[in-house]
Protein backbone atom coordinates (compact mmCIF):
# COMPACT_ATOMS: atom_id res chain seq x y z
CA UNK A 1 0.00 0.00 0.00
CA UNK A 2 1.20 3.39 -1.19
CA UNK A 3 1.78 5.84 1.83
CA UNK A 4 2.22 9.52 1.27
CA UNK A 5 4.22 12.03 3.97
CA UNK A 6 3.04 15.34 3.55
CA UNK A 7 2.94 18.54 5.98
CA UNK A 8 0.25 21.06 6.04
CA UNK A 9 -0.04 23.62 3.35
CA UNK A 10 2.99 22.76 1.11
CA UNK A 11 2.82 21.16 -2.51
CA UNK A 12 2.37 18.23 -0.75
CA UNK A 13 -0.87 18.38 -1.37
CA UNK A 14 -0.94 18.13 -4.99
CA UNK A 15 0.03 14.01 -4.56
CA UNK A 16 -2.80 13.93 -2.21
CA UNK A 17 -5.34 15.26 -4.71
CA UNK A 18 -3.77 12.94 -7.25
CA UNK A 19 -4.00 9.72 -5.05
CA UNK A 20 -7.78 10.76 -4.20
CA UNK A 21 -8.57 11.18 -8.10
CA UNK A 22 -6.76 8.16 -8.72
CA UNK A 23 -8.83 6.07 -6.30
CA UNK A 24 -5.43 4.91 -4.93
CA UNK A 25 -5.56 2.52 -1.77
CA UNK A 26 -2.97 4.65 0.96
CA UNK A 27 -2.29 6.02 4.03
CA UNK A 28 -1.51 10.12 4.83
CA UNK A 29 0.84 10.84 7.58
CA UNK A 30 1.16 14.16 8.31
CA UNK A 31 4.66 15.87 9.43
CA UNK A 32 4.89 18.96 11.50
CA UNK A 33 7.47 21.51 9.87
CA UNK A 34 6.70 23.67 13.28
CA UNK A 35 8.37 21.14 14.87
CA UNK A 36 10.80 20.81 12.33
CA UNK A 37 9.87 16.76 11.93
CA UNK A 38 11.12 16.92 8.31
CA UNK A 39 14.94 17.12 9.63
CA UNK A 40 14.44 14.27 12.33
CA UNK A 41 16.37 11.32 11.61
CA UNK A 42 13.21 8.99 11.44
CA UNK A 43 12.39 11.27 8.46
CA UNK A 44 15.71 12.20 6.83
CA UNK A 45 16.10 8.06 6.43
CA UNK A 46 12.88 8.17 4.52
CA UNK A 47 13.59 11.16 2.61
CA UNK A 48 17.39 12.86 3.05
CA UNK A 49 16.15 16.29 1.56
CA UNK A 50 13.91 17.03 4.25
CA UNK A 51 11.38 18.02 2.66
CA UNK A 52 7.99 16.42 1.39
CA UNK A 53 6.36 14.95 -0.70
CA UNK A 54 7.59 11.31 -0.26
CA UNK A 55 5.68 8.58 -1.33
CA UNK A 56 6.49 5.50 0.27
CA UNK A 57 5.78 2.33 -2.08
CA UNK A 58 6.48 -1.45 -2.65
CA UNK A 59 9.31 -0.73 -4.74
CA UNK A 60 10.97 1.96 -2.43
CA UNK A 61 10.35 5.85 -1.91
CA UNK A 62 10.10 8.44 -4.34
CA UNK A 63 10.09 12.29 -3.95
CA UNK A 64 9.48 15.38 -6.05
CA UNK A 65 5.71 16.47 -7.26
CA UNK A 66 6.22 16.04 -10.92
CA UNK A 67 7.81 12.71 -10.46
CA UNK A 68 5.19 11.57 -7.97
CA UNK A 69 2.59 12.89 -10.21
CA UNK A 70 2.98 11.27 -13.23
CA UNK A 71 3.90 8.05 -11.15
CA UNK A 72 0.35 8.00 -9.62
CA UNK A 73 -1.32 8.55 -13.59
CA UNK A 74 0.52 5.79 -14.96
CA UNK A 75 0.26 3.34 -11.47
CA UNK A 76 -3.70 4.31 -12.12
CA UNK A 77 -4.24 4.70 -15.73
CA UNK A 78 -7.87 3.83 -15.60
CA UNK A 79 -7.92 7.59 -13.87
CA UNK A 80 -6.92 9.46 -16.95
CA UNK A 81 -4.84 11.58 -15.35
CA UNK A 82 -2.27 12.21 -17.64
CA UNK A 83 -2.17 11.23 -21.79
CA UNK A 84 0.58 8.39 -21.57
CA UNK A 85 0.29 7.18 -24.87
CA UNK A 86 0.79 10.34 -26.52
CA UNK A 87 4.51 11.02 -25.68
CA UNK A 88 4.07 14.80 -27.15
CA UNK A 89 1.08 15.65 -24.83
CA UNK A 90 2.46 13.94 -22.24
CA UNK A 91 5.86 16.47 -22.25
CA UNK A 92 3.31 19.10 -22.50
CA UNK A 93 2.13 18.04 -18.86
CA UNK A 94 5.36 17.63 -17.50
CA UNK A 95 6.41 21.11 -19.14
CA UNK A 96 3.83 22.65 -17.16
CA UNK A 97 4.47 21.05 -14.04
CA UNK A 98 8.17 21.60 -14.40
CA UNK A 99 7.71 25.27 -14.91
CA UNK A 100 5.49 25.21 -11.45
CA UNK A 101 8.06 23.35 -9.75
CA UNK A 102 11.27 25.12 -10.35
CA UNK A 103 10.01 28.71 -10.87
CA UNK A 104 6.64 29.33 -9.09
CA UNK A 105 7.01 27.17 -6.04
CA UNK A 106 11.08 28.51 -6.20
CA UNK A 107 9.22 32.13 -6.32
CA UNK A 108 6.99 31.42 -3.43
CA UNK A 109 9.54 30.11 -1.21
CA UNK A 110 11.72 33.30 -1.23
CA UNK A 111 8.81 34.67 1.00
CA UNK A 112 9.30 32.04 4.15
CA UNK A 113 12.61 29.77 2.85
CA UNK A 114 15.24 33.10 2.14
CA UNK A 115 17.47 31.67 4.42
CA UNK A 116 18.15 28.84 1.44
CA UNK A 117 19.69 31.74 -0.65
CA UNK A 118 21.07 33.71 1.99
CA UNK A 119 22.80 33.98 5.44
CA UNK A 120 19.89 33.33 8.07
CA UNK A 121 20.78 36.31 9.92
CA UNK A 122 20.74 38.97 7.27
CA UNK A 123 17.97 40.65 7.99
CA UNK A 124 18.11 42.97 4.79
CA UNK A 125 18.63 40.60 2.30
CA UNK A 126 15.81 38.12 3.73
CA UNK A 127 13.12 41.52 3.50
CA UNK A 128 14.23 42.41 0.04
CA UNK A 129 13.33 38.75 -1.28
CA UNK A 130 10.38 38.84 0.71
CA UNK A 131 9.41 42.22 -1.07
CA UNK A 132 9.87 40.89 -4.32
CA UNK A 133 7.58 38.29 -3.73
CA UNK A 134 4.65 39.97 -4.39
CA UNK A 135 5.68 41.00 -8.27
CA UNK A 136 7.83 37.54 -9.37
CA UNK A 137 4.91 35.78 -8.64
CA UNK A 138 2.00 37.25 -10.29
CA UNK A 139 4.81 37.46 -13.48
CA UNK A 140 4.60 33.70 -13.26
CA UNK A 141 0.83 33.58 -12.91
CA UNK A 142 0.29 35.97 -15.81
CA UNK A 143 2.59 33.90 -18.17
CA UNK A 144 0.21 30.93 -17.37
CA UNK A 145 -3.04 32.58 -17.66
CA UNK A 146 -2.13 34.34 -20.99
CA UNK A 147 -0.06 31.50 -22.33
CA UNK A 148 0.10 28.03 -20.67
CA UNK A 149 -3.51 27.35 -19.24
CA UNK A 150 -5.81 26.26 -22.70
CA UNK A 151 -9.07 25.91 -20.41
CA UNK A 152 -11.17 24.68 -19.18
CA UNK A 153 -8.19 22.23 -17.50
CA UNK A 154 -4.51 23.47 -17.61
CA UNK A 155 -4.25 21.43 -20.78
CA UNK A 156 -7.24 21.83 -22.32
CA UNK A 157 -10.48 19.41 -21.91
CA UNK A 158 -8.81 16.87 -20.15
CA UNK A 159 -8.43 17.01 -16.25
CA UNK A 160 -4.80 16.14 -15.52
CA UNK A 161 -2.26 15.65 -13.06
CA UNK A 162 -1.54 19.75 -13.66
CA UNK A 163 -4.94 20.56 -12.21
CA UNK A 164 -3.83 19.68 -8.49
CA UNK A 165 -0.50 21.09 -8.85
CA UNK A 166 -1.82 24.35 -10.17
CA UNK A 167 -4.50 24.21 -8.04
CA UNK A 168 -2.32 23.80 -4.88
CA UNK A 169 0.53 26.62 -5.68
CA UNK A 170 -2.48 28.91 -6.44
CA UNK A 171 -4.21 29.07 -3.11
CA UNK A 172 -0.69 30.79 -2.24
CA UNK A 173 -1.38 34.00 -3.82
CA UNK A 174 -3.03 35.88 -1.35
CA UNK A 175 -0.28 34.65 1.44
CA UNK A 176 2.09 35.75 -1.68
CA UNK A 177 0.45 39.12 -1.62
CA UNK A 178 -1.00 38.83 -5.41
CA UNK A 179 -4.73 39.32 -6.24
CA UNK A 180 -6.14 36.58 -7.56
CA UNK A 181 -8.55 38.46 -9.31
CA UNK A 182 -5.50 39.47 -11.50
CA UNK A 183 -6.11 35.93 -13.33
CA UNK A 184 -10.05 35.23 -14.02
CA UNK A 185 -9.40 31.61 -15.60
CA UNK A 186 -7.07 30.89 -12.91
CA UNK A 187 -9.47 31.65 -10.23
CA UNK A 188 -12.61 30.14 -11.94
CA UNK A 189 -9.86 26.90 -12.03
CA UNK A 190 -9.63 27.24 -8.28
CA UNK A 191 -13.58 27.57 -7.89
CA UNK A 192 -13.82 24.38 -10.33
CA UNK A 193 -11.58 22.48 -8.23
CA UNK A 194 -12.38 23.11 -4.91
CA UNK A 195 -15.90 21.38 -5.81
CA UNK A 196 -14.54 18.09 -6.87
CA UNK A 197 -14.93 15.51 -4.31
CA UNK A 198 -11.44 14.26 -4.51
CA UNK A 199 -10.05 18.18 -3.64
CA UNK A 200 -12.69 17.92 -0.58
CA UNK A 201 -11.51 14.59 0.41
CA UNK A 202 -7.62 14.96 0.48
CA UNK A 203 -8.34 19.01 2.13
CA UNK A 204 -10.81 17.09 4.95
CA UNK A 205 -8.13 14.40 5.93
CA UNK A 206 -5.16 16.92 6.29
CA UNK A 207 -7.40 19.40 8.13
CA UNK A 208 -8.73 16.25 10.03
CA UNK A 209 -5.25 15.53 10.96
CA UNK A 210 -4.21 19.28 11.99
CA UNK A 211 -7.04 19.09 14.36
CA UNK B 1 12.44 17.73 -38.02
CA UNK B 2 12.96 18.74 -34.46
CA UNK B 3 14.97 21.66 -34.07
CA UNK B 4 16.65 23.02 -30.35
CA UNK B 5 17.00 26.59 -29.53
CA UNK B 6 20.37 26.55 -26.85
CA UNK B 7 22.42 29.25 -25.45
CA UNK B 8 25.82 28.48 -24.80
CA UNK B 9 26.73 27.41 -20.87
CA UNK B 10 23.23 26.97 -20.59
CA UNK B 11 21.02 23.72 -19.02
CA UNK B 12 19.98 23.84 -22.88
CA UNK B 13 22.87 21.08 -23.19
CA UNK B 14 21.60 18.47 -21.47
CA UNK B 15 18.47 18.34 -24.22
CA UNK B 16 21.20 19.16 -26.67
CA UNK B 17 23.58 16.02 -25.64
CA UNK B 18 20.49 13.57 -25.55
CA UNK B 19 19.37 14.03 -28.91
CA UNK B 20 22.94 13.39 -29.61
CA UNK B 21 22.53 10.33 -28.02
CA UNK B 22 19.47 9.40 -29.45
CA UNK B 23 20.60 9.21 -32.88
CA UNK B 24 18.17 12.21 -33.96
CA UNK B 25 17.77 13.86 -36.91
CA UNK B 26 17.62 17.67 -35.56
CA UNK B 27 18.96 20.98 -36.04
CA UNK B 28 20.25 23.14 -33.07
CA UNK B 29 19.76 27.35 -33.06
CA UNK B 30 22.05 29.43 -30.80
CA UNK B 31 20.43 32.15 -28.99
CA UNK B 32 23.07 34.95 -27.96
CA UNK B 33 22.08 35.98 -24.08
CA UNK B 34 24.87 38.18 -23.97
CA UNK B 35 22.78 40.47 -26.57
CA UNK B 36 19.34 39.48 -24.71
CA UNK B 37 18.18 37.49 -28.15
CA UNK B 38 15.73 35.32 -25.68
CA UNK B 39 13.76 38.86 -24.87
CA UNK B 40 13.04 39.61 -28.50
CA UNK B 41 9.78 39.15 -29.93
CA UNK B 42 10.57 36.23 -32.52
CA UNK B 43 12.10 34.15 -29.64
CA UNK B 44 9.22 34.96 -27.07
CA UNK B 45 6.69 33.51 -29.97
CA UNK B 46 8.79 30.10 -29.76
CA UNK B 47 8.95 30.75 -25.84
CA UNK B 48 7.12 33.36 -23.92
CA UNK B 49 9.30 32.50 -21.00
CA UNK B 50 12.27 33.46 -22.67
CA UNK B 51 13.97 30.75 -21.58
CA UNK B 52 16.01 28.34 -23.16
CA UNK B 53 15.57 25.07 -24.26
CA UNK B 54 12.99 24.98 -26.54
CA UNK B 55 12.38 21.96 -28.88
CA UNK B 56 10.70 22.76 -32.06
CA UNK B 57 8.70 19.45 -33.00
CA UNK B 58 5.97 18.62 -35.63
CA UNK B 59 3.31 19.01 -33.14
CA UNK B 60 4.37 22.43 -31.30
CA UNK B 61 6.84 23.70 -29.34
CA UNK B 62 8.16 22.08 -25.62
CA UNK B 63 10.37 23.92 -22.87
CA UNK B 64 11.42 23.34 -19.69
CA UNK B 65 14.51 20.36 -19.36
CA UNK B 66 12.76 17.12 -17.95
CA UNK B 67 9.76 17.06 -20.05
CA UNK B 68 12.06 17.41 -23.18
CA UNK B 69 14.54 14.70 -21.79
CA UNK B 70 11.56 12.44 -21.29
CA UNK B 71 9.78 13.19 -24.79
CA UNK B 72 13.01 12.31 -26.84
CA UNK B 73 13.57 9.64 -24.15
CA UNK B 74 10.14 8.38 -25.29
CA UNK B 75 10.34 9.67 -29.02
CA UNK B 76 13.81 7.56 -29.58
CA UNK B 77 13.03 4.27 -27.56
CA UNK B 78 15.87 2.45 -29.24
CA UNK B 79 18.87 4.64 -28.42
CA UNK B 80 17.36 3.36 -24.01
CA UNK B 81 17.60 6.48 -22.41
CA UNK B 82 14.84 6.04 -19.78
CA UNK B 83 13.40 2.79 -18.52
CA UNK B 84 9.84 3.41 -20.37
CA UNK B 85 8.27 0.33 -19.27
CA UNK B 86 8.73 0.41 -15.66
CA UNK B 87 6.73 3.52 -13.93
CA UNK B 88 8.69 2.88 -11.05
CA UNK B 89 11.57 3.29 -12.30
CA UNK B 90 10.67 6.10 -15.05
CA UNK B 91 9.51 8.05 -11.74
CA UNK B 92 13.16 7.93 -10.14
CA UNK B 93 14.94 9.24 -13.16
CA UNK B 94 11.87 12.04 -12.84
CA UNK B 95 12.72 12.59 -9.55
CA UNK B 96 16.82 13.33 -9.89
CA UNK B 97 15.61 15.53 -13.19
CA UNK B 98 13.45 17.18 -10.98
CA UNK B 99 16.07 17.95 -8.07
CA UNK B 100 18.21 19.12 -11.00
CA UNK B 101 15.97 21.55 -12.25
CA UNK B 102 14.27 23.01 -8.66
CA UNK B 103 16.85 22.85 -6.34
CA UNK B 104 20.56 22.39 -8.23
CA UNK B 105 20.02 24.26 -11.00
CA UNK B 106 18.05 27.04 -8.95
CA UNK B 107 20.93 27.05 -6.57
CA UNK B 108 23.14 28.29 -9.13
CA UNK B 109 21.11 30.69 -10.58
CA UNK B 110 21.23 32.92 -7.14
CA UNK B 111 24.68 33.75 -8.69
CA UNK B 112 24.23 35.40 -11.91
CA UNK B 113 20.35 35.80 -11.80
CA UNK B 114 19.68 36.83 -8.33
CA UNK B 115 17.76 40.20 -10.13
CA UNK B 116 14.88 37.25 -10.37
CA UNK B 117 14.36 37.53 -6.81
CA UNK B 118 15.26 41.05 -5.61
CA UNK B 119 15.67 43.80 -6.60
CA UNK B 120 18.01 44.08 -9.73
CA UNK B 121 19.48 47.65 -7.74
CA UNK B 122 19.50 46.33 -4.81
CA UNK B 123 23.11 45.42 -4.79
CA UNK B 124 23.69 44.04 -0.76
CA UNK B 125 21.26 41.72 -1.52
CA UNK B 126 22.87 40.46 -4.74
CA UNK B 127 25.92 40.00 -3.20
CA UNK B 128 24.71 38.48 -0.54
CA UNK B 129 22.80 36.24 -2.45
CA UNK B 130 26.23 35.33 -4.55
CA UNK B 131 27.77 35.06 -1.15
CA UNK B 132 25.89 32.01 -0.35
CA UNK B 133 26.35 29.87 -3.80
CA UNK B 134 28.98 28.34 -2.60
CA UNK B 135 27.48 26.92 -0.12
CA UNK B 136 24.27 25.86 -1.21
CA UNK B 137 25.44 24.36 -4.50
CA UNK B 138 28.04 21.97 -2.28
CA UNK B 139 24.68 20.83 -0.74
CA UNK B 140 23.22 19.73 -3.16
CA UNK B 141 26.14 18.02 -4.90
CA UNK B 142 26.67 16.54 -1.20
CA UNK B 143 23.44 15.63 -1.29
CA UNK B 144 23.94 13.74 -4.81
CA UNK B 145 27.31 12.10 -3.80
CA UNK B 146 26.09 10.80 -1.36
CA UNK B 147 21.76 9.69 -1.37
CA UNK B 148 21.32 10.44 -4.92
CA UNK B 149 23.83 8.76 -6.93
CA UNK B 150 23.83 5.61 -7.70
CA UNK B 151 26.66 4.42 -9.98
CA UNK B 152 28.52 3.92 -13.01
CA UNK B 153 25.81 5.73 -13.75
CA UNK B 154 22.88 8.06 -11.70
CA UNK B 155 20.31 5.84 -11.36
CA UNK B 156 23.06 2.41 -11.92
CA UNK B 157 24.17 -0.02 -14.45
CA UNK B 158 21.70 1.85 -17.62
CA UNK B 159 22.68 5.14 -18.95
CA UNK B 160 20.06 7.81 -18.84
CA UNK B 161 18.70 10.94 -19.37
CA UNK B 162 20.02 12.23 -15.45
CA UNK B 163 23.22 11.58 -16.98
CA UNK B 164 23.73 14.51 -19.78
CA UNK B 165 21.90 16.83 -16.96
CA UNK B 166 23.90 16.06 -13.95
CA UNK B 167 26.86 16.70 -16.21
CA UNK B 168 25.77 19.60 -17.71
CA UNK B 169 24.77 21.41 -13.86
CA UNK B 170 28.07 19.90 -12.70
CA UNK B 171 30.04 21.82 -14.64
CA UNK B 172 29.37 25.12 -13.31
CA UNK B 173 30.73 23.83 -10.22
CA UNK B 174 34.31 25.56 -10.39
CA UNK B 175 32.27 28.63 -11.62
CA UNK B 176 29.89 28.60 -8.43
CA UNK B 177 32.97 28.21 -6.35
CA UNK B 178 32.70 24.71 -5.51
CA UNK B 179 35.55 22.32 -5.63
CA UNK B 180 34.64 19.13 -7.74
CA UNK B 181 37.73 17.18 -5.48
CA UNK B 182 35.32 16.93 -2.78
CA UNK B 183 32.53 14.43 -4.60
CA UNK B 184 35.08 11.49 -6.31
CA UNK B 185 31.75 9.80 -7.83
CA UNK B 186 30.37 13.01 -9.70
CA UNK B 187 33.87 14.10 -10.43
CA UNK B 188 34.54 10.18 -11.87
CA UNK B 189 30.77 10.41 -13.62
CA UNK B 190 31.86 13.84 -15.33
CA UNK B 191 35.63 12.51 -16.80
CA UNK B 192 33.71 9.88 -18.33
CA UNK B 193 30.77 11.84 -19.69
CA UNK B 194 33.20 14.30 -21.37
CA UNK B 195 34.37 10.98 -23.14
CA UNK B 196 30.99 10.07 -24.85
CA UNK B 197 30.80 10.62 -29.03
CA UNK B 198 27.72 12.16 -28.01
CA UNK B 199 28.66 14.42 -25.57
CA UNK B 200 31.88 15.51 -27.79
CA UNK B 201 29.33 16.26 -30.53
CA UNK B 202 27.32 18.35 -28.48
CA UNK B 203 30.14 20.45 -27.06
CA UNK B 204 31.68 20.70 -30.45
CA UNK B 205 28.54 22.14 -32.28
CA UNK B 206 28.08 24.73 -29.35
CA UNK B 207 31.58 25.61 -29.58
CA UNK B 208 31.78 25.88 -33.50
CA UNK B 209 28.57 28.40 -33.29
CA UNK B 210 29.93 30.22 -30.79
CA UNK B 211 32.94 31.07 -32.97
Amino acid sequence: MLRLFYAAGTCALASHIALEEAGAEYTAARLDFHSNEQRKPEYLAINPKGRVPALVTDRGILTETPAILVFIAQTFPDAHLAPLGDPFALAQVQAFNSYLCSTVHVAHAHRVRGYRWVDADDAAAILAMQKKVPQSVAECFDLIERELFAGPWVTGNGYTVCDPYLFTLARWMEADGVDPARFPKLHDHRRRMAERPAVKRALAQEEAAAA
